[in-house]
């Protein structure tokens, strides 16, 4: 459980490189992703801040008492800045701010903080703009850095897609008219925990899924579970994602229930040819954009074009969305280590969504499927 | 499911009315449960930004084309900008950003803008900031305003909590040596998801638990659930949470297996009598901070104050964590209306962690726990 001390150094000094090319004293990361891949340490933070400083040459948590025990367990850090909500505490530092300020004010005049912009609340950012320093986005260099996986990553991604497996097949085994959306879900959860307990002692496991069902509801890409019953002659858009110690896959696939329209079958089977096209392309230094193209041509080319409403796929590992993402005008090249899904898709008004997800990672000569579900036609009818 | 235009119109009258008093323009909200406050549509967003516009006369959403439908369907707006990512619109407008320039181009100069300046990303901000726009709070007017709930959310909370006590029933009833943190999650999950299938036919249903077990875990308030293995004499510390279309309740509790300590029978037992103390507190007019200092002063007074590490609770609702927070410097004065978590806890070294977490509604008089699951000692040793 966790990151090894060797991967977390290479991190951090793969940082501090990026850090220094930019003239930066020190990050300033509200990221709960970035602040594990640097750190080692994730909470579950809700109404309280934690905040990740990257020095050149130290690493700082400011975060509240009830985290302190975990932090010290898990972040490989050099200082604690703990505060407080209790009574007996009332002298201390009673709210974030106050350390905070109390480390940029001891930062030298104009110094160069590196943030991430997209995530850095604006309250932060007024706070070092008053201070005059200067502000340099980071958030690229640690999606560019996180874009590309190592062993360690590799290895519980596999994992989270070998329990996806198990989950998919679980929940597709119960399929029948009369049961809930939910319902579906909840055979996979619980297939999912069972064998995850039996395989991984002493892990992180975790796990989201979602099912769209009829026409109307998988029409829309992405919606919530409900207690809406599954019906005969039902589209059905049922979407799995598992982490392990953090690291994810995700696994969907659409099935129909009964006897499907020969339209329906038809998009479906339009769908699988468009992610096995997609997939066909894979391998180092081919475009992200290529990928997408492949899949959008499948659709384009049998008149579907206009019913596409999403690109191909996106990157995951940490987050469940991330770079590379597969879209028309993405030049990024292809390494090998990249880890991303491919998820083509059609939504058909009075017809139904169509949509399987596969996560892929790409090797060294093509690419490897960390979910391997069926995915025929035969196998999709339910 | 979702809200009533009755109650958005309130809704939107009043934030209309505090955009006035503020002098405020036109309001640019980010956070999804503030989205879904004043507009009735919530989106599953990952890495495609969701923007609401407010302004005096209308209301406006700049989304992901695979958004459009969910939106025209739940959202009560007067305007969709959609941002495409298909090759086929690649003349349209492909990232969120250049909706977003263009309505703040068409923005009176020195407008004042509304924001949400803990959840605003630094790169939104900078664009009003180089526009010149006057920017001003109004996270506080939101919290305000969700701080007291309506008739329609007082109903999904309640719901919420008796599907809670369905779900802890039965965890609590498969607890045994040898079953993971995980396993005993899911056999609440298994009943919650079956029991809001058959009660709430085409609702939205979620939930989120984690159970910390043994000393060294439950020791550390929040953790997720791993797939360590419970095991005889343990400490467990398991909390549920449940949401109904969105709306949330929370039930936590601590439970002993087989022949607990004494001492761990009697920090079960302070943390129990501090939880009814501060119940006992609870009536409109009393100050947030009275409830904290009434549950603290249990524990301080038998030696245990230093084990105390957070507040004795929070509101909740769309969120998870939101005001009133019961903190020992809150002078926040109750309303009827207004719903937060009783969870007064102690962590000892060595010992374990205790705490119960209740979800409360504030009445004309005085309370009503919207869960309702057994709390005694003689309850909880397993």
């Amino acid at each position: 459980m966790g990151i090894t001390d060797e991967t977390l150094k290479r991190r951090l000094d793969g940082f501090r490189k990026r850090m220094r090319d930019k003239e930066i004293d020190m990050a300033l990361l509200v990221e709960p992703d970035n602040q594990y891949y640097v750190s080692g340490f994730r909470a579950i933070s809700y109404s309280r801040p934690i905040i990740c400083l990257v020095y050149l040459n130290s690493l700082q948590f400011i975060l509240p008492e009830l985290e302190k025990d975990h932090a010290s367990q898990s972040a490989r850090t050099d200082e604690l800045y703990v505060y407080h909500e209790i009574a007996c505490h009332r002298g201390k530092d009673t709210q974030f701010h106050r350390p905070l300020e109390h480390l940029l004010d001891r930062q030298p005049a104009s110094s160069t903080i590196g943030v991430e912009v997209d995530t850095l609340p604006a309250a932060l950012y007024c706070m070092l703009h008053e201070r005059n320093f200067i502000v340099k986005d980071m958030g690229p260099d640690l999606m560019e850095m996180r874009m590309k996986k190592d062993q360690e990553e590799i290895h519980w991604i596999k994992q989270a897609g070998v329990l996806s497996d198990l989950a998919l097949e679980s929940s597709l085994h119960h399929v029948q008219p009369g049961i809930s959306e939910l319902e579906l879900d909840s055979f996979g959860d619980k297939k999912l925990l069972e064998a995850a307990s039996q395989q991984f002692p002493d892990q992180l496991i975790g796990f989201a899924d979602w099912t769209c069902s009829g026409i109307t509801r998988s029409f829309m890409p992405h919606l919530a579970s409900s207690t809406r019953k599954l019906e005969k002659n039902d589209v059905v858009v049922h979407s799995r994602q598992v982490w392990v110690n953090h690291y994810r896959a995700e696994n969907e696939r659409t099935f129909l229930i009964g006897r499907p329209s020969n339209e329906q079958k038809y998009c479906l089977e339009l769908a699988i040819e468009a992610q096995a096209q997609a997939m066909q392309v894979v391998k180092p230094g081919v475009c992200a954009k290529d990928i997408d193209l492949a899949a959008y041509h499948v659709f384009e080319k049998h008149g579907y074009g206009e019913h596409v409403q999403h690109r191909t796929g996106h990157g995951l590992g940490l987050t469940e969305h991330e770079e590379p993402y597969l879209r028309f005008d993405n030049e990024l090249q292809l390494e090998e280590g990249m880890v991303y899904t491919i998820e083509p898709g059609i939504y058909v008004p009075g017809v139904g969504g169509f949509r399987h997800s596969d996560t892929v990672i790409v090797t060294n000569n093509g690419f490897e499927s960390v979910t391997q579900y069926p995915r025929s036609l035969e196998d999709m009818i339910l």
